[in-house]
């Protein structure tokens, strides 16, 4: 049975409570128990992680492998600054993909670009919590 | 019954043709046969439109304000270089998804850059066709 | 008696549907039939194209060329990334003056720089539909 | 009666003696005597203002405040470098329309840009000294 | 009756040991002491926290959330490379006064940037440890 | 008895009268008044100098020299543009610290870089009126 | 016997009757029939296509794969701005030489760089009519 | 008999009195005298201007045309930001010497470079109050 | 007896494991015992310390001071973003050497600036894990 | 009879045994004894120079004024950096023509700009060897 | 009696016979037998170099050091690119000045930068050959 | 038996005469001896060039080719500018390292970016004349 890691980056445990109108109204914890939901009808076993340290969520990646067949990561702000998370990614041999709630392209110029993405298979913007369920069914096609 | 109009820009015609260890080896007209066929499953018309001209790609988005309760648009090359495709998505009131089948971050930079993700919902991209089946599932999901 | 070509570019077709905020509510054909009147009082001869396509828009230029004495062009989004439009200008021997409806230095920073402006004698923007007309008069009042 | 103050920047006094392929042959106090007339067929009052100093444009801009219904502002070479008279122009209720003789597209890069622009309604370049005409027909139609 | 966080980041807890010719030959607990005696004339509470990580700073940002009315931050070498501080400080309801003992402007380029100030109510720079003083100051004037 | 000077650059005269959003309902005279009444506890002498002209700016510091222990300086939108002004801070021995009413971060990014703050001790912005208070006990202090 | 495509881009139409101090004075017409009396002298097939149109040129690019052994391209204003031109040629295994009449790097520099010639086997630029003659001789060469 | 106009910019009145190991020990009232002393010799008059606003400068060129055969300017800070400066000295048919006391390349990056030296005949920088002398000369000899 | 502290950043933990056509075959524990014998030849001390967290690290060259006479140190990717850990290596007086294992210049152009560098006494690059004993060599002959 | 310069810059003399798969598999003595074969059925002196010093270059080219009715240049490297180079050509009356064995728009984006090829009628690149025969057959019919 | 040495760089040599209308009609010997007449008048010994090798220029500048009390040199091109034409003036003990006979602010962006004048004590640009004349007298000067 | 060459670039020459603070006291002489009586111990032969003339190094570089199994270049001031050498140490097969006796991140920015550390295996700066050594000791251990 497949394994797959959910990993949230800086302030997503903020989600709910922070800004609604850019980020939506679910809590962090609401669209984890989607997922598991949606991960049961997709008969695979997934995994929530957390953290707002860059060192802390690159550690959660190397753990990742051989334990996992894919990562959905939202690195948050560290998208944009984080070469460490990039090279995290690159370092272990687990497809992951890149998901943003929001649509980075309409916000701050700083936000357009990703160092993470390019160590990822894709990456979904702007699709709200959907773009982890996406990111989940790709992943999951992917391993088979 | 809720219609979708799904629009690839230049270039996209010559899909399985062209580069496939970029773009893989289907054709746009087995990726549009797919889409069908899911659409129906969703139970929602699509209808598909290829381009080469940028003039011609926004006449046929302005043409699908009052027909179509979704776009999902491959602008291809114009991504990185048309601000005519932007203003035409801001132009209709129509929601509309951009999808690229390559991961435009893995590649030169002056892709990395959208000008019309920004009139757009949201981005997906380097999840090869999957991802207009992604976006077509969040547009139909999006309309009810 | 002289003859006035007005050229308009990408989504100004869709003036009065299209974000009245920032383009008024009058549509083309308005800002047109006005221009009209104007031009009889001017004792001048007025037609006028409008196309989506950079190419079209060059072709229309070079058929300027010894039919019409003054071309009013708004070309829209290309003002700020077609070279090909700069050069169809420079290209006939026809004055030329640049409209926006507009105030393109309100905007996004990438719509402040016009490549076009610097093959017409001048650019008027921010005036709304006069700004047509005040080239209008411009050029009629240079032909003589 | 409307009042409409026209308020030219530095080196615009030299105009006629300055460089007469960029700016042409006529005098300010020329310029300034054909807009009186016109003003007057427009039935309105005009006065005019001129300085070389950023500063006291600024208190010129202040001082119209209540007094004029509307501005005509050629910032001359304050346009590239002043956030001062930006401000200025910001800062008071009277509508402005910003006016170059030439077209500064036409001349070195650091006249592409203006800084001024964004706090007037719209600006007009390269019409000589019609822009000035243009400038007021707007104004005073505007006030209406 | 009022309570105010004061956050200091990395490298802040070598003050009074590191380089006195920038930052001034108190240490972070003498400030400190100063700031609580200063906070009792004041009538409010106020707590302390530093951290060398960007994560726990911003875990430290959001748990201020219902429990503090304001957050001094001085975010140091944070301030010009953290978008994941800029975006916990707005995740917040709690004002923030940004911090920092040296003058940013006069040192080098890399230092003249804050992200986290826009997410700040404002910025005091240079007034070494009164920096602080002033920051509590303003807070317990706004909680009023 | 210590002496300090407090100097407003362009547009500041308008206070009160312009854009409240941004600078708040008072008027500079307001904010003097306040300010002086403060010097009076503080035991010192304040005068006040305003002035739109960056020339006379530069002059009203040179002046300072030998009369003044402290310059309490907010350059307005000189900030960004006036190599003069910090030259002339730099060219006296009277320390001084700037002060900015609104968070210049939140603003244009024109906004975010000072020229005048490197020849200041620092900076304040954002505290609204209080940012004068704040540099004023921080000068009288550091007469001491 | 093989089979050249020469394709001209926006503007070329206009050659002979456009700035001859820049582009000489032939026009299309003529510099073609030269060519086409060359190409008979190296014993090859020569067809010619223009078009102002950036889609339409794509097209006439892939509808070449299978039908011509190479390709000389002079893209015109496409050249400096045009990804989707250098897709096209690369998206099919014709090989292409990019031709220019101007020398591009004595011109303005937008006009230095070229997107194109990157999905090219060379770029001849400056030499007039006769950069399409050395394309055909080295396509001809290639060829056998 | 040629006249001379010597015209120094802002804060040079603080010359001697202003960072000494930049602008060295003497005071523009002994520079000037020092210059008045070698115009005799060469049998010019020379005349002195002073001012710190960019505006009076500008006056001061203007009317230096038909009473002078040449102007010394040393633009201080405004060398590196006035455009206003360098239209000015366009604006006359006077020959003009920049001149800087200082070596500005051995500076801020932002001084060096000048916007003012492309409307003078020359520059010179670094070689102390030597540099107006060796203009002098060079504007005398010219004159001849 | 003298000690010397290894530092290594984020992603080193992985050495061996991770792309080792890049970083090479060995293990960060390999390279450490080879170091360790080397160290001992030296007759020194040497200890080693590694973490994914900047923060982290920041505290551990924090508490090299006053303990090691010595500091080498591989930040990863945390050179190319880190001004904390550029000002934790400046806030001790503990000499310090830079060390990359693959040659940064060769890889991505992000790669090749270095914020920490500048708080070392010098960098080496691109020798593999021979860089550390170099590194370590150096630091027991400056401390004799 | 005419005589042609052919002058080749640093690293040229390599060509053959460096890097083949950029360079090809020729000599320079092997493309140059082609080139004099084909220059005399072009009834043509060609005459070759080759260094790897940039001021040698300059020289030579500066000794072909009167010696040579052409010169073909490859400038290697210094293409990129040489604005002697660019003097030097400029410094002589007689045409050139750059050529490069490779395409330089396919290599490294340093390689994109050419200083010296805006002194020379046109450039030639990426056709291999027979570059130098085009810009031959070229010079030898300007010369006629 | 001091020695001046006055040192060329590349396609000085051509003076005279390059470009009059930049460089003038005088030859590189005719400037230096003036110079020469010159320097007997202030009683100095002067001596001349040339050279288009920027390495046999930084050699005769080291040879300087010890035998000359002055240089004055005019790097021309290499005014701009050469880092090392710095490094060697600033690793000699012998003051140097340096000129320039045109008016580089008046010409290519890319002229408008000096890596030279950063280790001269000032720079002369734009009085022709008088340049040479001012530099000598300064020197002659500051030697005393 | 081994045999190794140490390349020295523009002014190394000068070392020991020029700012000790820079580059210590040492001569050129005094760090060959040195190296040369290391390279006995490792039991390889050793050979030395300097040269401050770009075409001169890349000839030295092409001449190693088959007579030396490793090259320590330290391109002084070249090492910023210069893709000749860039290319001349690609186009031999000899493994080069690349030395700078100074820190080169703790001075000017633009001695922070190699052109040519790209073509060596890796680069060691800061260490002083040690840097050499330690080159010597990794090509040494490489040839085995």
């Amino acid at each position: 049975m497949k394994k797959i890691l959910v990993i949230n980056g800086p302030n997503l445990n903020m989600l709910g409570k922070r800004e609604p109108d850019i980020y939506g109204a679910l809590t962090l914890e609401q669209i984890n128990a989607g997922l598991k939901s949606e991960a049961q009808k997709l008969n695979c076993n997934i995994d929530f992680y957390q953290s707002n340290c860059e060192g802390e969520l690159c550690t959660a990646i190397h753990e990742a492998m051989g334990r996992y067949q894919g990562i959905i990561i939202n690195p948050g702000a560290y998208t944009h600054t984080s070469i460490a998370l990039r090279d995290a990614l690159a370092s272990v041999d687990v497809p992951a993909i890149e998901v943003h709630i929001s649509n980075i392209h309409k916000r701050e110029e700083f936000r357009h670009h990703s160092y993470t993405a390019a160590s990822c298979i894709g990456q979904i913007c702007g699709l709200g919590a959907d773009g982890y369920l996406y990111a989940l069914m790709k992943l999951v096609k992917s391993c088979d």
